[in-house]
């Protein structure tokens, strides 16, 4: 459904062309493309993680985030070194959470797998785990409850991460998923559970063991958002991804857009999150039944041009 | 598409079932089924609102919000007589709003519209005019500036509608719907506006010309609801729609539930709204294909019934 809509409205002729760019405009610089790295659901449908990564050198992008589906696929440890080999960057690991669970043992179990998890992570030398730490607990209507598990399984695991170098990552995800995906939604929200499980010493800087993935599809909305990114620090800004939001929104799911195409002001929260004194890499995560119907050399290329001009 | 699905995931042994009827817990009481009102919405396309206001007297239930485009339909001045005539409170008229705009004539229009509407809810009595923001300007990126605009909009009525006693309830919409149709997402959000309109002098209550509407569909996942109802009080609590989050929702606009089939705890949010003061009527508002397709009597029966169970 959501692909024939979208081939209309992409593209050259799309939303950038009626807006303009937002980054060619007084005071927006271009982002360095060394800067870029891929987050493997943008092309996950088309290419296993051997052809991403070989991929990602051929079109010069220097970072890659995979999915664990693709890193079981092709095993951690070959993964590692073709990474290495290639010289990329992993600027994260998706991803851990999915905490909440009915009962003791289910919930044991997802903390066995997020342990397993942060052991690829560091297998990978990933930058962090991304945690999308789950909704709901599934026949029940206790949003009060899945979010104390999440804050449970967090805090257990946070020592597990430690010990093996790898930070959390929280990524708030936008509220329509609040009910089965994640219901940590918003940055204040994942920086209360941040302030909780790592209280901060008068003057001293957080430790970057727990922090925040900030994602502008989830965020971008914010009222709060400049406050929010400034409460981050930089210590705790543990990842920056991108895409765009595009109107109409077809699918909660698999319809997300290509930087440009949209309504989110990229290059405007980029300068808050610079702000903040991150270097870091920008992550392209683009969950879409268009994208992944399109030639994916074509789609890099895109990611590309527009990661330069629309973000 | 959503049809079918709902069709199969609703009714008797829905959501509802899996999950045990949320009134009938202890401590929790049912709602008085005089506090029932029917947003139009809800039974919109198989009815007129001639019909909806015979089927509210029929039905037994004792609160109506009518949309513009069903009032315009009947005529307000017979809208109202017939209302009278059977004795129904009006909730809210739905709706003021769309501020932003992409230039001052386009902006004075949706002003001069918004007066239209101002007129239109006294002429029904109603207890508030819902205000539905608006979103970003489409063809830009500028939330900051559509929510300015808002703002100015919010402040330029609010003269008018003091003048004509009709009370502005801002609707906080879910973020989902930021870019298109409200860039006021939180009721935090709202309440910065009504501050801003009409400070608070230390200890002076505020008049109630300006104040929420609190929708559940909208406000649920919100980390902060307890405080944020506690910070509206009983003054600015101008509205209380049900309606319940479905799991998974097929549609951004029109797959919302009926209470009892999603995963929204009504009963706690009533609650949370009851320790306000709030002795207001419930709204029903569902926008869903789903019941748009139904035989319009069993859904008010439905309706009738889930209040009391399920809210």
């Amino acid at each position: 459904m959501s692909t024939a809509a979208n081939a209309a409205g992409t593209g050259a002729t799309g939303a950038t062309g009626a807006t303009g760019d937002p980054v060619d405009q007084p005071g927006r610089s271009r982002p360095s493309p060394a800067l870029l790295s891929l987050n493997t659901a943008t092309v996950g449908k088309q290419w296993n993680l051997r052809q991403m990564i070989e991929a990602c050198a051929r079109h010069e992008v220097r970072g890659i985030s995979p999915w664990r589906d693709k890193l079981t696929e092709l095993g951690a440890d070959e993964a590692a070194r073709l990474i290495r080999h290639h010289g990329l960057t992993v600027t994260g690991l998706c991803r851990g959470g999915m905490f909440p669970a009915a009962d003791a043992a289910a919930r044991a179990a997802a903390l066995e797998d997020n342990r397993r998890a942060v052991d690829d992570a560091a297998t990978l030398g990933a930058q962090c785990l991304v945690l999308v730490v789950g909704g709901i607990v599934p026949g029940t209507r206790d949003l009060a409850g899945a979010r104390q598990m999440v804050f449970d399984g967090i805090a257990e695991l946070l020592e597990y991460a430690r010990g093996a170098g790898v930070p959390l990552a929280i990524e708030p995800l936008h509220p329509m998923y609040c009910a089965d995906r994640a219901c940590v939604n918003t940055i204040d929200q994942a920086l209360d559970i941040c302030d909780a499980l790592e209280p901060r010493a008068a003057g001293a800087a957080p430790s970057g063991a727990i922090g925040v993935a900030v994602d502008a599809y989830h965020v971008w909305w914010d009222p709060n958002l400049p406050r929010a990114v400034a409460r981050i620090g930089r210590e705790r800004l543990l990842g920056y991804h991108i895409c765009d939001w595009l109107v109409p929104t077809r699918d909660l799911l698999l319809d997300r857009g290509m930087m440009g195409d949209g309504v989110i002001d990229l290059p405007a929260l980029r300068a808050l999150v610079e702000a903040q004194g991150y270097t870091g890499m920008h992550e392209v995560e683009i969950f879409s039944n268009h994208w992944w119907s399109q030639d994916p050399d074509a789609v890099m290329q895109t990611i590309k041009e527009r990661h330069q001009r629309c973000s």
